[in-house]
């Protein structure tokens, strides 16, 4: 096996991506113009997607379906912004959250990879402060992961701190690749093939005007559970979500009763996924608030399907962009957003969560991995159909 | 006015209340024989309903729209049992929730009211404590509540110590009212009567064969945001939620802008409610288990369409009666329900909420309160209805 | 018996009391003027003092050795100050945290009583905010509680709402009376009589120039575990710090082993206490710093000798009157002091906290409560001779 | 200079290291034989330290102090242990947190070092996993830090997979090397050279038999406010406890005002370092109540004198090695230590957390470090002294 990796510098022209609401898929409240995190302003997101190798699953040796996503709150500057995070299900790591709870303040990017790369990234993401931010001492980087061992060759550590330094120096405005890219490439949402989706909602001036972006790492769920728009399209979706190609099983025990592909029937995977959850806005919230908007993200997942189940790693860190100057010594002036007026901005997380997730399964491709697994795209023409006869579809002229 | 209470002692005969499946309306798992927070063995519940009076809102004199609901975990015993509390909305207030966190046990009764009665019905339950629990020293009632300003003359602090006497020693297995009674009977829920509501789900043998049960005391949400089985019903529904009948709009400022009864059209009430969930299960759960429990009942809100308003007090607190013998001075002997088939209860969870507060708002019945404000049922035949148009009704045989 | 209560309007000239520096025990930091929670401009604090009769314990009939402490953030305000609470140790009540914990603020007075009179204590300050604040709709009170059924009939639930009333109406600026006043009336407090203690401290302009004061209810702790100035003086001083005056033990089963007055030995009480403290200050910090302020009191109780016991309730809250104009529809423009220069803010609040109670101690004078049980105050001229030996007396000139 | 590291296999013969009540340190309690981590039986330590070179800081090339501490609950053996966790302050980090606050379990060694090698060590604790434990799947380890950047060249990220491998695989039971060794090799303590110390409490019979024991990696505090057996040493002991030797000034700007090592006087680092407690236990406590013990950690520090300054990462985690099978899919039979009994294991927690800070400061030997920056031991005959003049020290016969 040769063994140099396919970078995919992601922050290019790949936004020809089908996207949920493309597909008729309906959605309360109003997008931004990129429906997407990068909706607020100075927002950055930059991939590495790490593809190499197929076959059998060799340790150290692939093949390879994992990669490092950075999401950069102020790009090109280094402030610190208000920050707050949630757990729902502690099957996960978020690396730094005791500084965010501590401090109510987040000092550098969100990354997001595999379980097993979280380390490299970490210290990866300290060495890139290191040269970039100004009188830096220490450092307490924020690194998330969900898990993508069924596709990848997690346990070669395939993820490099050049990896994480090409995320973080590409990170970029503009339209965010969705699907199998960044630390998506390997994960599995729902049943189907996930990864990386985003959403946004802009507020109408009378509450303010602001903007609520979300990016998710979508590797939960069961394909059982999955619901769309309130309808149970999982189990209405025929044949399997993974399978085998050709004959042989898979190396691990774990796998095994997966299904062929050419079967019509066959077992939903496990609920072993995870989902990491990225909530921006330019809305002047406190720590205290943004850790409110952390704790809707369940709300949305719930019309999802999920149960959070305790395989699964659901953490949720939210942001705003507002207030600057949190650091130095010297008295910060900061603006509140009363709490009173702060509904639109729950019912915008929500909204932008869920769309986030269907959008990070419509976008996402079929990929076969490790010992010849298979996950399935969400099928578009199927789910348009199912949507159609529930009265659930829209219809565009 | 005459003052004199009309108490419904509900633990009778008023089990031919519909309930939300007898309309189609569609839910996932399998209750338990009672469909009711009742169906955990050993868990009783008892209502206190206070109904008097009509008319103009007199401070002090009514009319009165309230009550009280006692949750008892063991019948008949005092020992305390395993718990677990979370707040997905902190607009509420659920007294000894301290000690809950700390000792994950609840020692007494769960008790439900209005906002304003709180402080007489815990120290009304520790007079019921010194009469009913040996050794009795001091006690951290948990009472929770939900507002039900907008019917009831809730300044008038119309609860009474009797009423929680009543309430505790009526507590009982069996049947649940539902609706409008008990802390319910002056609630507003998704912008439809609502009160108390409650559910069960068990689990097959293979999933160890426990029962889940909820109690909601339901008076939070939109009509606006109510989804049923995933269909946006509330927005279908036609004509206001709440009115007035008459020609006189309520005396106070908040509410003047309510429609007439007349009206077919008129604004939504808006998110000045709450929730609480109670969650009991006879599943050997330690506290760190039942908190997660609790951080589950937002899966389920979400799918009714809550965004757990600013204004709502969105409280749950988790127990289980599996384990006994947790107090004392002798090292106790606990089962531990392992995490990795913790899931089927996570989703029992979830499934027995959605239907507690779909139950609530089927089984109140329209009333009118304070200052003639009128809050209708939920129409039980135009719910119908929309489901079937949205193919998501269970046609019976 | 005589039923009518001495009323104590503690607002008047009682700051002849003699406080813990007049000893010349030592302490670490700058006090204010008054070395009480009300050198923090704006904050008031008015007692209720109930001392009725004496003799066998009588259920609802007596002996009262109870009252009710009102501290109020802004005298003659009603709008919010950001607040946080914390809870060292949660066998206790403090209602109203949910909110705190939600909003990040403080919407009313915290008031301290007795554990079996919060309820009453908690809406009655619902009826006062119906009477004193604009606009009112519902309310979520702080009310916070410590244990004081040795010396008091605290199941005959004597608090009434008028002793709510006056402690909220005369809560002043001004010199703080402590030891048995006030909520603080039966307590004890390591060992010894305790109850109110107040203190506070000032930074320098370099620092901010802001002060912190703190005000406990203290009733935690024995007397073997008492440290004052680091000097183990509990197990130093001779004679039981409680004791049955006469021959008659009292009427209830774990008191049965107090000794006699005239022993000169005796069994310390055991750790049934609690300690509330609630630390306010002008900094203008945020929620999420006054949180970090809550969590410093366990260092300021840790020098004394606090172990937390199972038993104690220990809860905390801390508030800022610094920013103001928190509430309504439009966004707040607030002050934030940088987390770099807090340290000072943390060190004030734990020389505070540990001066506040010894200030309790210093205060409260030997009491007699039922069933002629006799708490002694802590003596101070054998304390005085303690620190001597110790080298840990201060000697004025 | 040649970059070959000085392995210092730790788990040898050290233990003629003088320890804090050699030197008359009165410390209350019953420490075990070890008086160390390791009298809780199977609690296995093991260091790694890194000491190489001196003189100017050049990164990536050192000099090199630091290390890598392994704590490992049950040598020999892979099943959880259940654990809880707390933050006192969270300037800093501790890997793994969400798992252990949601199942209550802790699934590996816990790891300690540098602030910046949190993530190799984490990594390399998953590949060593991968090797050692029976069906891995995923792993989330738990790995804490504090600063040694003064000292050590940091940002030159010289821990390696193999020294993580080295201190897990080298853990043991017996005695445990303290001071500048494993992951405390560059900790500077209350102005002191600090790192690793360790202390233990066994209880009497009646309260159980258990042993506590706490292992800290200490790295906070100021000289100014060290106090031991409360006595305020710290600002008695003359001359500074940091300096430079010879005439040129550190090359960081934020040390360039440290003394020369021939001033008598000299200002005080600041507060810029974090401790790491981690408290064993066989007292068979369930998640909720282990958390109850770290909470009682800052009750220890206080007494020495912690203000949990906003620049200390202060974290604490808390386990249990008593109930065994936790992990699986059958339910679990788990003992649950009395809370009426907790007490003796509070205070036990908070004694042996005082006598570990003190151990690890009299450890510790005089060490210099990148641009010769000196950091001093604890001048033992100088303490002793002063604990005398305070008539609190303990003379031996």
């Amino acid at each position: 096996m040769r063994f140099a990796f396919l970078l995919l510098f992601t922050a290019g022209a790949l936004y020809a991506q089908p996207r949920a609401r493309d597909l008729g898929v309906p959605f309360e409240g109003t997008p931004g113009p990129l429906n997407a995190i990068t909706d607020v302003a100075g927002v950055g997101v930059g991939h590495t997607t790490l593809v190499l190798g197929s076959g059998a699953l060799v340790v150290g040796k692939g093949p390879v379906r994992t990669g490092v996503t950075a999401v950069v709150p102020r790009l090109g500057a280094t402030d610190p912004v208000f920050a707050a995070w949630y757990s729902l299900n502690g099957n996960g790591e978020m690396t730094g959250t005791a500084w965010i709870e501590e401090s109510g303040q987040l000092e550098g990017p969100v990354m997001i990879t595999n379980t097993h790369s979280v380390g490299v990234v970490r210290d990866a993401v300290i060495a890139w402060m290191v040269e970039n931010y100004p009188e830096f001492r220490w450092a307490l980087p924020v690194v998330a992961e969900t898990y993508d061992g069924v596709l990848n060759d997690i346990n070669g550590f395939h993820v490099k701190p050049e990896h994480v330094f090409t995320a973080l120096n590409t990170a970029a405005t503009g339209a965010v690749p969705e699907g199998a890219v960044g630390g998506g490439t390997g994960m599995i949402c729902n049943g189907f093939k996930g990864g990386i989706g985003t959403s946004s909602r802009t507020l109408s001036s009378e509450h303010g005007g602001f903007t609520v972006g979300v990016l998710v790492q979508c590797n939960y769920g069961t394909k059982a559970g999955l619901h769309i728009a309130g309808v149970p399209v999982g189990r209405e979706i025929k044949g399997p979500g993974l399978c085998v190609e050709g004959d042989v099983p898979p190396s691990r025990e774990n796998l095994r009763s997966l299904p062929t592909c050419t079967a019509t029937n066959g077992a939903d995977k496990g609920e072993d996924g995870s989902i990491i959850v990225i909530v921006a806005t330019d809305a002047p919230l406190l720590p205290v608030q943004l850790k409110r908007l952390a704790q809707r993200v369940p709300l949305g997942l719930g019309k999802l399907g999920s149960i959070a189940s305790t395989f699964s790693g659901d953490l949720f860190v939210a942001f705003s962009t507002a207030n600057n100057g949190l650091i130095g010594r010297e008295p910060a002036t900061v603006t509140m957003w009363p709490n009173d007026r702060i509904d639109p901005l729950f019912r915008a997380t929500i909204q932008a969560t869920e769309e986030a997730v269907v959008n990070a399964m419509v976008a996402a491709e079929t990929m076969t991995g490790a010992d010849n697994i298979r996950v399935r795209a969400l099928p578009h023409d199927e789910l348009r159909a199912i949507l159609t006869r529930y009265n659930r579809v829209i219809t565009q002229e």
